[in-house]
């Protein structure tokens, strides 16, 4: 069957996100090493989050509350509150910087939103994804936005049926083969993944885990169009 | 045009949720009471939650973010970070109780949903509302769950386009005249009114703000059955 839905994913594969957290985490890990030199902050940081992503799901208000206990237990309350006003002043610059593109996605995406119905699936906090989606200025080409608080087998299958689109004419691409391969993949759509140059320790899987087929890999978005031109 | 439609707002419609805030809120205002006897507490946290309205958006993760703000300001730094710990704690014990119904929702619940289509139309941070709904129990009685940053006039148009409701056999249900009726009736559907004995003061729209008909005010929900069936 020839596409007919592209399913895109924002951050990492339409704008830059994954290295803001690190330029963040890298500020952040400086900080706490003037308190306490010995210790692996980033190690600290992620056990935070992770046993965190169950009560507070993702996103950056979620990183600043993560940060902001780790900051707190790693100096066993020797913390000065100006350093975690500083913390809080990361997260407002985050949420608030400028959306910044991807090379080439722009004219990528005019071109392919002539062809294909064009559909922006993200996950994350609500608000923050949606603001991203408006300082972009890309939001005039999708037909729709599908914002998850998981992007898992039954989100994906939700969107399909919601709005009546057939698995075979669907790909999803992204930058994340645990969010936008796998699952997709499992209801027999297709997908492509686009890889960025950090990806987060939690998004990590390994491609042998991955199907044979049913999926292309591509070094950039503006290669997009003549792959699907010839599924 | 008959009702065939119901959309219902969760957060003080279905499940309590302002007078959690406030119990907090009473913790917040004695915690900084004992560093800053003479301070209005509500009031700055207020200004501190609008001011940052823009950037958090709403739910508990932004309130625990501004408590923090407000905090480390109105102590100019003196505030421990053990108190400051105690303040994530309340954040996590929010997003984490159990929904708690009120009274005589979910037999009204089943009845309504006998003779229309329920859709959950909430605001707020979708993580959250999800995990609330999924505590609830009652996902199964609702068609669609809408999670919405901000409910105004071009967020309900969306939704009745997208699921081919027409305005006049729509209903919306909720305590919030500023987000649950004002938009719904510029719309031209209609809208139910059941207040929660506290509001939010950025929620708070007098009476003589709305229009003369096409609304209608409930004690409670139990109600709402037979005044359907009568329009």
């Amino acid at each position: 069957m020839p596409i007919t839905v592209v399913g895109l994913d924002g951050d990492d594969t339409l704008w830059h996100n994954e290295n803001r957290f690190n330029v963040t985490q890298g500020e952040f890990r400086d900080l706490l090493k003037r308190h306490v030199p010995d210790v692996d902050v980033d190690k600290h940081l992620f056990q935070t989050e992770m046993k965190n992503l169950g009560i507070y799901g993702y996103g950056i208000k979620s990183f600043t509350l993560s940060m902001i206990e780790t900051a707190i237990q790693l100096t066993e309350g020797r913390i000065p509150a100006s350093d975690l006003e500083d913390i809080l002043g990361w997260g407002k610059r985050m949420l608030t910087q400028p959306t910044e593109l991807l090379e080439g996605v722009e004219p990528a995406l005019r071109g392919l939103g002539e062809r294909y119905d064009l559909l922006l699936i993200t996950k994350g906090d609500l608000f923050d994804q949606e603001s991203k989606l408006a300082r972009s200025g890309l939001a005039g080409l999708f037909l729709g936005v599908e914002i998850l608080s998981e992007k898992n087998v039954s989100s994906y299958r939700g969107i399909l049926s919601r709005r009546g689109i057939k698995a075979d004419e669907f790909v999803m691409v992204g930058n994340s083969l645990r969010s936008d391969v796998l699952p997709v993949l499992e209801l027999g759509a297709r997908a492509v993944h686009v890889p960025y140059h950090v990806t987060w320790r939690h998004e990590h899987v390994p491609d042998e885990s991955l199907p044979q087929s049913g999926w292309y890999r591509l070094d950039r978005i503006a290669e997009l169009s003549p792959l699907l031109a010839s599924l």
